[in-house]
Parts: structure tokens; C-alpha cells; sequence
């Protein structure tokens, strides 16, 4: 059976995104990051309800408290306040940590070739988005080849990235489809009891439930 | 004045480079990391001193417990023992974690943006190495290109890597020109009192000291 790493946040795309690869046939290891970011406790739950769900062969849950030290984000720094959602926002929202993809994906693929996985998957999405830059086709495609580049020889890894080009709506819709229960998913940037409702990720995530004209599971209000 | 990122391990090759980089006039940001190797504290304590002698602005220490959760490799995983240099390997030495170089450098990335530097030093070579593939110069190449793909639009970060095509011994003579103090650089694997003399590590300091005919200053003969 063929084995992928799922980096697996709790959110809506990645729970897809492991959904999607149960379907295709792989072998599920749940690779889940803490980073010191404001949610890190509601996100840890619903990565490890999906992984059970989703019968994974191994949760590993990394903790990255580098991201602090290094700064420079709201989403790790508890100084700045998180930016709500703006149409025509110039620049990159304070959410932004920098080049947080590639390291991601880089622990990834050391788990990934470690364990003799065969393909690593990142619920990544260029379009609906806030203007991340490590979240564009371009980007992956040039991690792809880092990864050729840089592994043993007789390493084979591939970056799956079914969701890159998709929006928000469509990636639900596909859930939809496979069943995903996104009563168990939690997408805020913010701390609350309840999901904010008002920063980018709540944003996109409200916005693709009404696009599609179902009831999002999750209640919102703040704390 | 123009800043860099260097990876400052505590050996020969990134002492030299971040001589290097003061000689080129880039102010220091001595980036260092500990992984759960045998000899972190001779490291940590080599790279301490050194950033101390070259003035850096910052020393910032990250510890990365995670190699120690993907495992694979005798630097991380006590119960496997430090592969003896053998000229004729088959495969990499057990001494490979995988795709760590990868990792470093995202992270270096992250800090690099973070701090507004200008470059990133790493001292890495190709060469009269033991074929770690993240060593090559054609994954320096791609991880160069993920940078660029995967930061800020305003943000340029160059990747220097001058000693990739070098023998050991010739940055050794570089090094000498710039009066790097290698009594305290620390390479060996194992983690005895005195450096092993055996692993990959030291077999290639003492070649290139005795390729340049001059004596090294730290004692060998293990524990």
C-alpha cells in the first residue's frame, strides 16, 4: 500500500486534503505542527479526531517554538493583533509567517524519507486567498525539485498538491462528497471559545459554505 | 551596512565562511542550530565563542528536538553507532539525516526575512564530501529558486555558498588567510573528550590539514 504524509492542521483544506488521499488509496501519516500559534490547542484536537477517524498508521505531532523566537507574525506573536479580513489590502496580512511553507515542508519530507513514504501532501491553495507566497503552483513546483535534488538517490517523494488551484467552495464541495465531518475542523486565527468570524481564514471559510448554500457546523461569535 | 544570516555550526567549514562574510563587509547574524547530536555542547560552545569574536549583532540558537521524532540517522539516534570513514562506500554513511540541510535553510529563510537580512552563508561543499545529496550544488540551485518563489514580493535573500565547489583543504587555507582561530572549531560525530580521529568528519579535517602540511591544533584520540 502506498504511504503519504498528510500535513494535517485541523483546518478545512487539510482534513480534505486527507480525505482525498484515503481515497486515492494511501496509507495515512498524520504529520501535525504546533508553532506556538494562538490556536494551537482547539487545532491539536481536531488533527487528532480527523487522524483517528481517517485510521492514520501514525500521528506526529511536531512542535516548532522557533517560530516565536524568529517573529515577525501575529499568528506567533501575541503582541500584534491578528488583521481582520480586507477587500483591497495592500501588502501581505500580519498573519503572515515567514517562509512557513518551506519549513514545513521540508519536516515533511525528512519524515517523508525517513519512513519510506511515497508522496507528501499539502492542502495548499494559490487563489481565494491572502497573497501568501508560499502558497503559489510556482512555489511548489520549485520545492518539488528540491526535494529531487535533495534526498538519496533512490528516494522517490512527490508533492501533492490536488487543491492548489482550487477555491475554497470547490474543495468543500469535494469534502462534501467524501464525507468529511468539518463539525471536527477549526479554521479561526483567533483565540476564542468560538471562531471569530472576522479574520481572513473565517473569511474564506464562511464564504465557501455560502457560496455552496449549506450551514457551516461550527458555531461562531468570538469568545 | 549589508546583513547576513550564517549558519554557524561550530566546525571548520562554517567558522571559515563567517570570517568570510565579515571580510566581505556583511554584518553577523550567527544563526545556530542543536539537534539532538552526539556533540551539541562542544558545537554550541565553539559556535558561542566564535560569534563573540566576530562581533555578531545576534546569536540566536534554535533547537530542532524533531530529527530526533523522524529519526533515520546515527547523529540523532544513540542506540545506532557513528559509520567509520570507508573510501569505498556503498550508499550514504548512516551519519545522513535526511534532507536536513532542507530544514536548515528554510529556517535560516524565515529569520533571514524576518530581520530584513540581505544573504545567507552556508558552508556547504559539494566536493570531498560524503555524498549527502543536499550538499550538491544543484540543490543549492533550487533551494535558491524556493526562496525567491516563496518570500515576500519586497523581500531578496541571496543564498552564498562560495566554499561549494572547494576542497576542504582549500578553505582551510582561506581560513588561514583570515586568521580563523581552529582551536576552537569543533567536526568530529562522536562525542568523546578529544575528537574520535575515525568518523567522516574528522578524516577530512585531518586530510586537509595535512594536505596543507601544517599541524591541527586540537588533540585527537577519542574518549
Amino acid at each position: 500500500m502506498m504511504k503519504a504524509v498528510c500535513l494535517l492542521s485541523g483546518g478545512m483544506d487539510s482534513t480534505t486534503l486527507a480525505y482525498t488521499a484515503r481515497d486515492m488509496g494511501y496509507e495515512i501519516l498524520a504529520l501535525h505542527f504546533t508553532y506556538g500559534q494562538r490556536t494551537e490547542e482547539k487545532e491539536r484536537a481536531c488533527a487528532r479526531t480527523i487522524a483517528r477517524l481517517l485510521d492514520a498508521v501514525e500521528f506526529v505531532e511536531i512542535r516548532l517554538d522557533y517560530f516565536r523566537t524568529i517573529g515577525g507574525s501575529s499568528l506567533t506573536d501575541r503582541r500584534i493583533g491578528v488583521d481582520a479580513y480586507e477587500e483591497e489590502r495592500e501588502g501581505l496580512p500580519n498573519t503572515y509567517v515567514p517562509f512557513r511553507n518551506a519549513n514545513l515542508l521540508a519536516i515533511a519530507t525528512s519524515l517523508a524519507e525517513a519512513r519510506g513514504a511515497d508522496a507528501i501532501f499539502v492542502g495548499v491553495q494559490a487563489g481565494d486567498y491572502s497573497g501568501y507566497p508560499d502558497c503559489r503552483p510556482e512555489f511548489i513546483e520549485a520545492f518539488q525539485k528540491t526535494i529531487d535534488l535533495g534526498t538519496s538517490p533512490d528516494t522517490h517523494i512527490v508533492l501533492m498538491t490536488p487543491f492548489v488551484r482550487m477555491t475554497k467552495a470547490d474543495i468543500l464541495k469535494r469534502g462534501l462528497e467524501l464525507g468529511v465531518p468539518y463539525e471536527h475542523t477549526w479554521s479561526c486565527y483567533a483565540s476564542g471559545e468560538r471562531a471569530c468570524g472576522i479574520c481572513d481564514s473565517c473569511h474564506f471559510r464562511k464564504k465557501a459554505f455560502r457560496d455552496l448554500g449549506i450551514p457551516d457546523p461550527i458555531r461562531y461569535g468570538g469568545s
